[in-house]
């Protein structure tokens, strides 16, 4: 057969893998948006098979012939072309995946979808002996996945790499360790800072259907198309993007305070415009058709809840409206005082509603313990009280209860084992991006105060999301800023921030 | 290999199958309460990408081999053991889907899919034209099916077994034949009856928040279990078990008719309360895990809708709950008016929304025409047509509009040729076998009036539910009510109660 011909039909049984395994995103955001109690057996049940039929179909050594066979053929001549770019990606991820048995992508896919029902509960109930035995199945099995896949170093370089294709445990500390001299430095001025915002302004009463309202018409001026996409509420604010023209985020309201639902709902519609912005229709299922890292996808997340919904110029636009919509608890609030408000930083216990600043060391410590946890050198029972002290060297205040401690987040249940450093790595790249952004567009200010968004997010559509994954995340970001991933224009723009804000 | 270990890994395989096959039902749910207009396309090719994989592992030669084993084993030798009926009924299914090839599956899912959201657009705009060339594919591909299966008689018969399994377009003319003579006379004698309900009271402003508490409540009374269910609200109601733990209601609201979302919720509640008393956790993806027949399925949500939600015992003792909830319309109602609003016979469009005697009218002219679109005796440009003028002949009344007309019912979009008779079918059943219930439990009404419902509840359960497709309906029928399939007790017990209401 042509290499043509076997180009044509490795697209066609990507594209039929990619919707099988879309079918499991449907499950999975069902499973957390509306799923009864009693459904959950059931649903590991259907998850745990897509899953190993998925794998299957994937490694299946038709998949591996056509692409030895492409390999050396003319269609990879150009490395920079889109299909040498999916014949290199692919054949990465299938000699990866071919190294995991079936039975283990299935008890995974059990394991971790019984483990998120239970973490659930046992988080409301603050009982970590209740996840305890669920968690070490989890942790078990993703040891075991490490081991299938093989790694230089240590265990935790297989399991990032699943994320963050390329990158190494090394290249992460390289980032976090000026991140984390630095963010020490920026932690100290503010906390000696003259200026303090108040912050009990977004904490007065908000009515959650008006903040629904409010959430989805900024959703909208950004550019998430409700035509392809829903807003729903999850204990977990999430984005899923199934496949070409279906694309989920949800978020949780709190009736006492605004940031949680508002951030997080433009933070999950940044994930979505990248799902948006990548070519499904035509490469759903090939590299291409997917996005280059979670690093990259979290910059997108991180750069419209940060970079642009906590900027003055986005408040300039959107704060006359918010204060006719929450007229109650924002008619007599100034502009100012509301944008230091959203930008209060302070030591706290959830990452997900922590400041940008203090978001970092949330990230630090949750890399440190997993680290140590996937090479066994912190025992399940003994999670709690690691975190707890760590938190304490950290954020200088006490974990006051589980919930607020190692129970606070769902992706160790999920099996999600070297993916938090990502969202760091997200923080790092969204500040390299946005400012190349303002380079190329120096009116982009001016243009939030005028509520057009939609340049910004052309740019990124042309710039990152067309490309999906024909480049990896540290090309990526050398062809969009000509840079390589450092921490210096995070801290320069949050310094920057605080500076005006806190008066240091 | 010995039976009882083939029989195990027939057991088991098809479970898996059945798991697959939940997958879809979840899928198809989503498409029908949540899923963005954009997620059409995408949706469509998982579902036939689902059906496909369904139908090869269905129709895989091993599961036919393992059949054949297991036919001529011991484990048949008593019929009547739950063994005997799942190879019975297995093997009917087997040779029945192994006739059709995987494409013809595959395209008649699409487009189904598609048709469905076409059908949508098309009865909004009331616009015929727009769904014919969709309709006409569905039509093309149900007929390919009917050939497919082959039949004796006409092609509705291979159509109808899918639905009705064992029964026939000759069985269906026998027993709708004396009810349409029967249906006339006592039609008419309403007709000319000296009272007449004032249909009004239940006409008034309900308003829809108050509507979904009173309607989920009365479901909770009646067995329906929240934490292994969901009512959400769709455009055509329905039913889905997804499988053990997980079955879905739904239902619409008008604010301005209390009847539709209530009766629909009771309606959808049986269904649920059926699905709900298999033994899944058992038997799923075995017969003894499955329906008996849709036919059945509906005597089960015409019983509760019918017999129990419009019937005085249950109102004597829900309306005055009624009364405190909907204070402003129900206030100054009596419950005999009430009783005789929720039972007003009236010729009206829609079928879902008729009153217990005329409804049956809509399915015979149902099964009429589409009986002739199978032959190919109706074009589909005539079929608007050929139902105008047949309502016409049937209820004495013009349709108004389409979206009144042939547009009403998702069935043909859905390629459900050969279902409707079933609905008829089922109230024919439910006749039966309330009588049954009322002769085991002559009290019955009296538990009603105290707001006991568990007692028939569980009384089905045992009868009914826990048998699954160990049964067919036919045989049900005789082993519950000791009698063949008859229209007297649904005429007898729908006469008692008009002749109360109306005087004569």
């Amino acid at each position: 057969m042509a290499p043509k011909e076997v180009y044509k039909q490795l697209t066609a049984e990507c594209r039929k893998i990619g919707i099988l395994g879309s079918c499991a995103s449907v499950l999975g955001w069902e499973e957390r948006t509306y799923m009864p109690r009693g459904g959950r057996r059931l649903r590991a049940d259907q998850l745990g098979l897509i899953s190993a039929m998925h794998h299957e179909m994937f490694t299946s050594p038709k998949i591996g012939e056509w692409l030895s066979q492409l390999e050396s053929s003319d269609l990879v001549k150009d490395p920079d072309s889109i299909e040498a770019a999916n014949i290199r990606e692919l054949k990465w991820e299938y000699n990866k995946r071919a190294k995991l048995p079936t039975d283990l992508v299935e008890a995974i896919t059990k394991e971790t979808s019984i483990a998120q029902g239970i973490w659930q509960e046992a988080r409301a109930k603050k009982d970590f002996k209740m996840f305890a035995p669920n968690l070490e199945k989890v942790i078990d099995l993703t040891i075991q996945k490490a081991e299938a896949y093989g790694y230089e170093g240590e265990p935790y370089n297989a399991l990032l790499d699943d994320y963050e294709p390329g990158t190494t445990v090394k290249d992460v500390e390289a980032a976090f360790g000026g991140l984390r001299d630095d963010l020490v430095v920026l932690l100290d001025k503010i906390k000696g800072a003259p200026k303090k915002p108040d912050k009990s302004i977004v904490e007065r009463a908000y009515d959650v259907d008006k903040q629904k309202i409010f959430g989805e018409s900024v959703a909208a001026a950004i550019g998430f198309d409700f035509n392809i996409g829903r807003l729903d509420i999850t204990t977990h604010p999430f984005c899923s993007g199934f496949g070409p023209g279906d694309t989920r985020i949800t978020t949780r309201y709190n009736p006492d305070r605004l940031n949680d639902a508002l951030f997080g709902t433009m933070h999950e519609a940044g994930h979505a415009l990248y799902e948006m912005g990548i070519n499904k229709k035509e490469h759903f299922g090939m590299p291409a058709g997917e996005s280059a890292s979670l690093g990259i996808h979290e910059s997108q997340s991180r750069m419209w809840e940060n970079q642009v919904g906590r900027s003055k110029p986005f408040w300039n636009y959107f704060f006359p409206q918010a204060q006719r919509i929450f007229k109650e608890s924002l008619g007599d609030v100034k502009l100012d005082d509301f944008y230091g408000a959203v930008n209060n930083v302070e030591p706290s216990y959830i990452r997900v509603e922590a400041d940008e600043a203090t978001y970092n060391l949330h990230i630090l410590l949750r890399f440190e313990i997993e680290r140590a946890i996937v090479k066994r050198e912190i025992k399940i029972a003994d999670i709690p009280g690691e975190w707890d002290s760590r938190f304490e060297k950290y954020f200088g205040i006490k974990v006051d209860n589980i919930a607020n401690g190692c129970l606070q987040d769902v992706h160790w249940a999920a099996g999600l084992f070297g993916y938090f450093p990502t969202y760091s790595l997200g923080n790092l790249y969204s500040a390299m991006f946005f400012d190349q952004a303002k380079k190329e567009m120096p009116d982009i200010y001016e243009q939030f105060e005028r509520g057009e968004f939609l340049t910004l997010r052309n740019w990124l559509k042309e710039k990152i999301h067309q490309h999906g994954f024909r480049y990896r995340a540290a090309e990526l970001c050398k062809k969009v800023t000509g840079k390589e991933l450092s921490h210096k224009p995070l801290m320069k723009y949050m310094t920057e921030k605080y500076s005006e804000i806190y008066g240091f």
